[in-house]
């Protein structure tokens, strides 16, 4: 099946229903809309097309659907695999103008909102009325909608798990324009199939995400952060499961060295509290009183001495705690600022693991002959390796990255690893996660594909391959 | 498309397989293993097979999908709503003798089991090592198979979630006898569809599941119940929200009524701790100090004081824990036994509704002149209704349980509600899932069901229609 070329009469039909001012063509479309952070995969929509309502993304896919016109959804185009590139061209659908925010419903404890609300504006809107949405990507500017098309799950999964945990329910538009609830307000649900937890994570290919129901949870009151200088990255990681298995689960527990440290103090002009050690462990803790709070630091600093701490730093001013955790948010940026490009690995092995893995990852410098850096969260297993181009010619570079991360998802393969943790797989990714999965299970995830989109035009490409679909 | 009629030459391949010892015939098959819990749905299985393994597993689905052969799963037979009663005949898959704790990882803080454990045996495994697996429903001779195909979700589903909250990974065999693994022992996953979170609440149409990884939390050492009278039932219900809104959310959240209570004291002979008010909460609080615990506690005990609370009975013995809870265990036998017949709603609504959705509930008495019985999850919204049969004739009880159900699941509808919020849908509750779904949602659940069994010979005519298939 091909699918119809974009024409002139598309244009009109998008112009006709969102007007002049939210629809652009292709001529007009900036290169910003044709790739995401990463810029790796590249490609030119026909129509870039700003919705507002569920009923003119309805009305849109529909006309797709009949016409068989490839459509992409695109949040705020923060995604790092590809995900939001219309590989076949066709429509962009553009949800960030969508930042309703439609209801606070206090007595379930629940946010409905459009999906191109900000996650940084989720919790601003949140915070200020002694609630909590704990899913805590580092990518602050994300979408919420992105945020559920990738299960994204920041630092404070250790604790309090990740995005999927926390949608209850989803307005959702099928490929053929009609809409569906899936889910609400509910708690518990089992009835029938949890096709809410297909659209989460499916990054796109399965419907268009048009509201969300979030659960809330009371913002804890305490706070408090424990930055821990190790000799080494192996010493800190080891200490990781120790300190989880302890009575008191931390909120986070992010690992860091030194390299990605000064990266991060060069690229935000400003120093972070310690950076005399090779490793850190940043733990932090939350919690309803001081006592727990109290409790839960002292436990846990106990456990990393024991382990080999060189001290353990408290962070409880607003301030302190503002240095390190802007220094955590700006290591992408960071890392991004010191090389001239970059991609990455964003698999999730056991905890039992991560040190293991990152060693590993570290030895491939040599192996390979390219700078790697990584930082991530310990607590979760979940790692973020970079690979930085430097001054290495074009198909050099090429060639190293895929030698490299060959390397990486079959070591994460090995010890029972994901090839990815949050980011997802998009078209970047494909290839690993082909590799990674057993021909049943592919088989089954292009049959879920083919009972939503058999014609295929909802972000093609991604996650599965055409040729299975 | 028929299914084969079993035969001789289907029974001698599964003795071949498994032994004789751990196959019978259909004669030899007792009444208990063609009806679950209630009873209200009945059929024969033509063989009932004992497995042992993975292998027996995925041999006996080969067998049974190239023949088309029909097979339903079966762990302890404590359903609901007819899940696992072979409605088709063919060959009753019983897992009850794969009861091996295959591995407790201490450093993933996972448990590894097969999915015959009992829920009470998990519980008494992981608590003697200090570790906690949260889903508590009150049935504990369930299976922990069971529960995961029914999402189960239980009494402490207020602060921990429901049993999909608590699966990291599960091994299963589809109906072609081809055998994969979804997920693992990783604590984030965003790799392609969460086909997972699929066969979780799947009721084994979609797959057998022959191994789980379980997520597991440090036990929290301390422990509290409240017991807190209301003059009525609407004054406890109205509370719930405010007590859940505090900073220290509830572990559990139960609504009792003296009814209930009087009809355990009796079943069991064993006295409740008080049954002079017309209706209770019963509140838990669990954490890792005794501060925490007590500030809790304290904080809730006002918020019911303040909205009418007759008194706060504290409860932090074991001994009196343990008259409270094995009360609230008991309640379903209790009521069981206290009539001929009974069937059961297990509604789930956002819980600002809950109050309403009782109160109408009760109201249905009088309406179709039958006796109806509730208690249930105040905290979560999810309410178990049940409409007894008393000295109704056949017809009579069917025509009014109707008639009741009817009302009931309206009412669920018209609130923003779901069917069944932890008991499935099995084939007791298939018509009123099919009222309360739209048929673009019924159509991607039959979409997805087409994918893993186009043969339809798992646990046909459960959860999606056959003709839907």
């Amino acid at each position: 099946m091909s699918y119809k070329k974009f024409d002139d009469s598309d244009l009109a039909f998008l112009r006709g229903l969102l007007g002049d001012e939210r629809v652009e063509a292709r001529d007009e479309i900036g290169e910003d809309y044709c790739h995401d952070e990463l810029g790796g995969t590249f490609a030119r929509p026909d129509a870039r097309a700003r919705v507002l309502t569920t009923e003119e993304v309805s009305a849109i896919m529909r006309y797709a659907w009949e016409r068989r016109i490839p459509v992409t959804v695109r949040g705020s185009g923060t995604g790092l695999v590809g995900g939001a590139v219309p590989l076949e061209g066709g429509v962009l659908l553009d949800t960030s103008l969508m930042t309703n925010i439609i209801e606070l419903d206090e007595r379930n404890m629940t946010l409905t909102l459009e999906p191109g609300v900000l996650l940084m504006d989720v919790a601003k809107y949140v915070e200020e009325r002694g609630l909590f949405y704990p899913p805590d990507p580092g990518e602050k500017t994300a979408t919420i909608g992105g945020n559920i098309s990738t299960n994204a799950g920041g630092m404070r999964a250790v604790k309090y798990g990740v995005t999927r945990d926390y949608v209850r329910g989803l307005t959702v538009v099928l490929p053929d324009g009609s809409v569906v609830e899936l889910g609400g307000k509910v708690v518990k649900n089992s009835s029938g199939y949890s096709l809410k937890d297909l659209v989460i994570g499916s990054e796109g290919t399965l419907g268009v995400v048009t509201k969300a129901v979030l659960r809330l949870l009371p913002l804890p009151k305490f706070k408090i952060s424990l930055l821990v200088p190790f000799p080494d990255l192996e010493a800190a990681i080891r200490t990781v499961p120790e300190v989880i298995r302890s009575a008191s689960v931390p909120t986070a527990v992010e690992f860091m060295e030194r390299e990605v440290i000064l990266a991060a103090e060069k690229f935000q002009a400003r120093k972070f509290p310690d950076s005399s050690a090779d490793a850190y462990l940043l733990l932090t803790f939350d919690g309803a009183s001081q006592q727990e709070i109290d409790l839960a630091y002292d436990s846990a600093a106990k456990t990393c001495l024991a382990n080999g701490a060189l001290d353990v730093f408290i962070s409880d001013t607003q301030e302190r705690n503002e240095s390190i955790w802007s220094a955590r948010g700006a290591f992408l940026e960071a890392i991004k600022a010191s090389t001239t490009e970059m991609d990455e690995c964003d698999v999730v092995v056991p905890r039992s693991h991560v040190a293991e893995f990152v060693l590993y990852s570290r030895s491939l410098q040599t192996k390979h002959g390219v700078r790697i850096r990584s930082f991530g969260h310990a607590g979760d297993g979940n790692l973020h390796i970079y690979v930085l181009r430097d001054e290495l010619g074009e198909d050099e570079w090429k060639a190293r990255l895929s030698a490299v991360f060959e390397d990486l998802y079959g070591k994460a393969r090995e010890l029972g690893g994901q090839v990815s943790g949050e980011h997802g797989i998009g078209f970047a990714k494909r290839p690993y996660l082909d590799e990674s999965l057993s021909p049943a299970v592919r088989a089954l995830m292009a049959g879920v594909k083919r009972a939503f989109d058999p014609r295929n035009i909802l972000n093609p490409r991604k996650v599965v391959a055409d040729n299975m679909v």
